[in-house]
């Protein structure tokens, strides 16, 4: 079946990479986004009445694999990557058809000059994502309390404490006077979750890590529990 | 942008045409249906571990509509049928890609003979619907206790009383000794949603809707917030 679908727009996240972005989204309250709607849905009518809604699905297209094939089977890192279980128990990115689903938090809508962006919180998403769709997520039929969670019950504990050097300290302090009010609470956010890849934990050897966020480069070394913040500066890449 | 897309099953479903259909998923519990994997989605392993959850979303396919363009704007049968809301506000099925997302209950999952076929309950899913991908619900990001629900914070009020006539009354009686154990629930909790399109509700001299279930034509008349059921019987369609 060969179905024709349309980017309705362009997600702009500070996470530019896979390694580092939040499992579900939520979990890192501090990640923003914009959504930027492209013609022909950049229409201020198409959004009327969403602006009463706190939250709002997305759906998008896992468009950072490499990998085309999808297996009945994945690890979660949620079980610390030594179980299989069946692809359709997980919200693994590698799936039959690569559709994402995501409930983020709508901060506000943006209209300047033919121009719709959506302000979003809480997002799981790669900067460059696709979105194919906007619902607005609806409490009565979507907050389901009595829902029993299987082996991803409760959240992520996100216990691990972290720490900074003087010196990416200072530099977060500087950064957060300018463009990126809430660096220090995103870094904190991000990594007390644990973004190792679950075979790590079984690699104590390697304790030295790195992503980028926005266009910095974060380094971090582990140690059990604990993570200290080594480096952040501009990316030269 | 052309993306190729696999039907990983097929519903069937009580709801043989639109009319009639809950407006979303949860509101008629006594609605079940069942989900059948097609090859090569029919392997045993790609659902273990989706017992341990108690529901789950359904990506799908809105197959049914013929209208094939979408409208910047919609009038949700929520609010009668007189407003305007952007249709990315709303649930509404004709929009720019035609993906529909339900969080329904997962009963059990049944295998035999290399089928797998998931049994669910609160679908509000029309016979035949093609499904893209299945994934667990994850209580701890997907309930949302605290979201805001626009203009359609709580759920509809499924407010009117559903009586039946001897007749359909006793034919409902006999299937339910049959194949259809819960048929007068799923009638109610149908009815009393008030499946009308919204604009009836200005047709007040109209008061006769009719509607298939299962293999079923059902009839009623609605006086007010009452509605009688006038005829149950085995369709010849």
């Amino acid at each position: 079946m060969d179905i024709h679908f349309e980017t309705i727009g362009i997600i702009r996240s500070c996470f530019k990479e896979k390694f580092g972005i939040p499992r579900q989204a939520g979990l890192v309250p501090a990640a923003t986004a914009t959504l930027e709607l492209l013609p022909p849905y950049n229409q201020a009518e198409a959004f009327t009445g969403l602006e009463g809604f706190s939250h709002l699905w997305l759906l998008f297209l896992f468009h950072g694999n490499d990998r085309q094939s999808w297996k009945a089977t994945v690890r979660p890192p949620r079980l610390g990557g030594n179980t299989r279980l069946g692809v359709f128990a997980t919200r693994s990115p590698f799936r039959p058809n690569p559709i994402g689903l995501s409930a983020v938090e709508l901060e506000r809508i943006e209209q300047q000059s033919g121009k719709i962006i959506l302000h979003l919180k809480g997002v799981d998403l790669l900067d460059g994502t696709p979105i194919i769709d906007i619902k607005p997520y609806l409490p009565y039929a979507d907050a389901i309390a009595t829902a029993k969670g299987g082996f991803a019950a409760e959240a992520p504990k996100g216990h691990l404490t972290v720490n900074f050097l003087p010196e990416p300290e200072q530099t977060c302090l500087t950064l957060e006077q300018g463009d990126y009010p809430d660096l220090r609470q995103l870094i904190v956010e991000t990594l007390r979750n644990d973004p190792r890849p679950a075979y790590y934990q079984q690699r104590p050897q390697k304790n030295s890590f790195g992503m980028k966020l926005f266009d910095f480069d974060l380094r971090w070394e582990q140690d059990g529990d604990s993570i200290t913040v080594t480096e952040l500066h501009r990316s030269d890449r």
